[in-house]
This record gives structure tokens, C-alpha cells and sequence, in this order.
């Protein structure tokens, strides 16, 4: 499954391996921030115990991951860099409406988000010239995955089928979004 | 080891347990609140890698302990509630001075929190008539415990032997603004 409606720019990948360090650098931080966004949707909707429960343990998933991508980056002698913040998310953040249907599409904008990264993951797994970080990226691309499933599952459970019709929009949005980024080294 | 510098008032332990489920709703805010507090020291700090690290794991701790509580709560039918904010952690963080003193003075709060979270579910895990929620107090207290020290040496290591004086001034503190709580089902 993925929700996307575009795929990656083939340019893409050979910009990303090209600038591993800074490539890496930028996916502790997309880590960090899946996190903290996890963490902020458990601590907004503490009427929702199974949205709670799902997204704490999703939560601790992204900071294994984290710390599996900062392991690496000592491993290679790679500095973490300052967090530029990350213009893709917060474009598709903006199309979150306010109100009511504000928890649908941040639901729907995560999943996007994770679709995003495990086609992206994936597309390091085959191509990075270190064989521990192929296998790395193929096992956090699985993650990302099921991630993609779950937050699209919160949504429908929480938004009923309007949250199919609202992903469709969205996810046409995600590849509006995509296709007006620069191709640099950084995981979107 | 403890940090604190008065213990809880003994009326508390038969408040927290007769309120047992606003007990239990406030616990796992605060244990939310932890991983957040871990996560917001993680984003700002990126250029002390062990400190990261440290606090990632940290977080994914706290959120262990999130979902066993909620575990709890589920298996009593004790319904969350939304979360008031915490009087105690605002009255310590406003302690906390700006600029450079700041990730010592972070650090250092959170250390007192962690020691005064050990002390109280220490006093529930000897007090809960329920066997399984003393097993499982008991098991966090000690968890909090090592979260304590921690924090001490993480600012230890950031501020130097200038954070050991910082934190008696704090912990004077936090001994003045325990005493000045009303006595309620909470942790803090």
C-alpha cells in the first residue's frame, strides 16, 4: 500500500547518497519531530484512549529509529546539524483545518508524511553504499509502512469514510508539494 | 539517593489512594509530560549528542510507563480526564533562569520532579490495596529514581561542579513549593 500519488524524483537519490551526512543528519531530525508530533496528538486527545495508546507506542518506535540513525551517524564520524525546520511537513501541516475535522487531517498529514518517507527509505536501502545502512533503512522503511496503515486507520476510525474522500484531496496536495521542492540532501 | 529535601506530608498517601482514579488519571499526564519534557530537551540540544541519547531513551521509557498506566486504568474502568496542567512542575520551571543556565537549570528541575515522582509512588507502592498496582509502582518508582540521577549527572556534565550548588538552591525551593500544595489526588 501507499498513499502516494506521485513517486520521487529519480534525481533524488543519487543527491541524497552524494550528501550522506547531511542526508542523515536531517532524518534524525524527521525522527525526533514524527516523535514529538505523536506526542503532541496524545496529549491533545486524551479522550481518545486508543488513539493514545497507538500513538505513545508509535512514539517510542520513532525515537528507536532516532537513536538507530544517531548510532550510525557516530559510527561515521557524522555531526548532527541544527534543525532548519522542514518545509515539506509544514506545507502539508497548513491544509490541516481547523476545528472539528483538525484531528482527521493531522492523521491524514502524518500518514502522508510516513508514505512519503518509506518510499524515500526504500529508495536509500537499494542504492547506499554501506551495507549496515541498507539494511538499516529497509527495516525503518518497513516501520514507516505500517505507521502509513495505522495513522490512516485513526483517521477512518475517528472520521468515518469522509476521511477516505479528505486523504484523496490531500494526498493530491502531497504531490503538489513534493513536486515543488528542491532535489537537496535531506529525506523530503 | 534523594535530592529532596522534605518529605511528603503523610496525609497525602490516604488522599492519593482514596482518589485513586484522579490519582492514576494525573499519573499518566505526568509520565506524558516527561516524554515531552525529554523530547523538548532533545530538539533544543542538538549539539550534545550524549545528552540526546540519553533523553531519547529516557522518553521512550516514560512512554512505557504512559502505557502501563493507561493499561491500569483500562483494566480498573477509570476513565482519563483532560489534563488541568501541574502547579507544582510550572511553580519549579519558573526557577529555571534564561540564557546560557538554562539546560542546567532544565536539567536540574527535571531531576527534582523525578525525585519527588520516586518519593510518591514509593509511598503508593506501599499503600495500594491492589496487589498489581504496587507491583507496578513499586517498578516505577525505581525507574524514576534512576531518571533522577540522570538528570544530576547530565547537568553535572553540562555546568560543571557550579550545577551541584545550583541544584541545592533548587531543591530548597521545590521543598517550599511542595509545602505550599493543597494535599489532593495527584502525583504532584
Amino acid at each position: 500500500m501507499t498513499l502516494l500519488r506521485s513517486v520521487t524524483d529519480p534525481r533524488w537519490t543519487a543527491v541524497a547518497v552524494a550528501g550522506l551526512p547531511a542526508t542523515l543528519a536531517d532524518h534524525a531530525h524527521c525522527e525526533k519531530k514524527a516523535a514529538a508530533s505523536a506526542l503532541k496528538l496524545v496529549a491533545d486527545h486524551p479522550d481518545h484512549p486508543e488513539l493514545v495508546r497507538a500513538l505513545a507506542k508509535l512514539a517510542q518506535e520513532e525515537l528507536s529509529h532516532l537513536l538507530a540513525v544517531l548510532a550510525e551517524m557516530a559510527r561515521l564520524g557524522v555531526a548532527p546539524t541544527p534543525d532548519e525546520g522542514d518545509p515539506y511537513a509544514q506545507a502539508l501541516l497548513r491544509h490541516v483545518r481547523s476545528g472539528a475535522p483538525s484531528l482527521v487531517d493531522r492523521l491524514l498529514v502524518s500518514a502522508l508524511i510516513e508514505a512519503r518517507s518509506c518510499e524515500r527509505l526504500l529508495l536509500l536501502a537499494e542504492a547506499l553504499p554501506d551495507a549496515r545502512l541498507r539494511e538499516l533503512y529497509a527495516r525503518l522503511a518497513r516501520s514507516e509502512g505500517g505507521h502509513e496503515r495505522l495513522f490512516v486507520d485513526l483517521a477512518v476510525s475517528v472520521g468515518g469514510a469522509a476521511a477516505r474522500v479528505r486523504l484523496d484531496a490531500l494526498a493530491e496536495e502531497e504531490a503538489r508539494i513534493v513536486a515543488g521542492l528542491p532535489i537537496v540532501a535531506r529525506i523530503h
